[in-house]
C-alpha cells in the first residue's frame, strides 16, 4: 500500500473497529509501553534490572506488567539462560524492531512540528 | 534525517526527556485524539454535532475537551462562521495533516503484524 491507497483506504467509510492504525495503537496503550519498546531498540537486548534502572520512575510490578503484555503481543521476546543464577533477557520480536519506522515517522513529526 | 540516521541517532544516549518520538507520543495521550484526528483526516472538516456522531460513545465533555488540546497544540484549528444559528467547524492543521504520515507507518505496520 503506497501513502497516496492509503489516503484513499481513510477516506472510504473504513469503521474503526477494522481499522489497523487503532488495532496498532492500542498495543502502544499504557503509560510505559513505548519507552519499553524505545529502550530495547537502543540496547538490542536487556535484563529485567537494566531495563528498569532506564526507565525512571517505573516499579517492578509495572515493568512487569508492561513486558508481559508485549510478550503476549508478540512484540517483545524473554530468553530465558539456564545459568547459575539464573539469567534472563529480553529483546524485541522482528514485529517489535519493525515498529521503529513507526518511531521513525514520529521523531520527523515531532522535529517539524514541536 | 535519514532511517539510518535515525537509527544512529537512538542508540546514542539520548535522554528521553529530549526525545521527539517521547514529546510527540505525548500529543496522542488521551482516549480520543488519534480517533478525532483521524476522522477530521478522513472529513476534510466537521462541525462538533457531526464529528461526536462519528465517535460512538463520546460525550460533549469529552469532545470539547479533546478538541480544546488539540487546538492548543497546533493539530486541530477551530473556524467560526459568524451565521445565525452559529457555524463552528474543526479541521486540521498542517501540523495536524502532517500525521497522516505517522498513521500511515502504523497503517503499514498493523497489516504486516497483526
Amino acid at each position: 500500500m503506497t501513502f497516496e491507497e492509503f489516503q484513499e483506504y481513510i477516506k472510504n467509510e473504513t469503521p474503526a473497529e477494522n481499522c489497523p492504525v487503532s488495532k496498532t495503537l492500542e498495543l502502544f496503550a499504557g503509560k510505559w509501553t513505548s519507552r519499553v519498546i524505545y529502550e530495547l531498540e537502543k540496547a538490542d537486548r536487556l535484563r529485567f534490572g537494566q531495563l528498569k534502572k532506564k526507565l525512571d520512575g517505573i516499579t517492578n510490578t509495572m515493568l512487569s506488567g508492561t513486558l508481559k503484555v508485549l510478550e503476549e503481543r508478540g512484540i517483545v521476546q524473554r530468553k530465558q539462560y539456564n545459568e547459575v543464577p539464573l539469567r534472563v533477557e529480553y529483546s524485541l520480536t522482528e514485529a517489535g524492531k519493525a515498529m521503529l519506522h513507526i518511531y521513525y515517522e514520529i521523531a520527523k513529526w515531532g522535529d517539524a512540528y514541536l
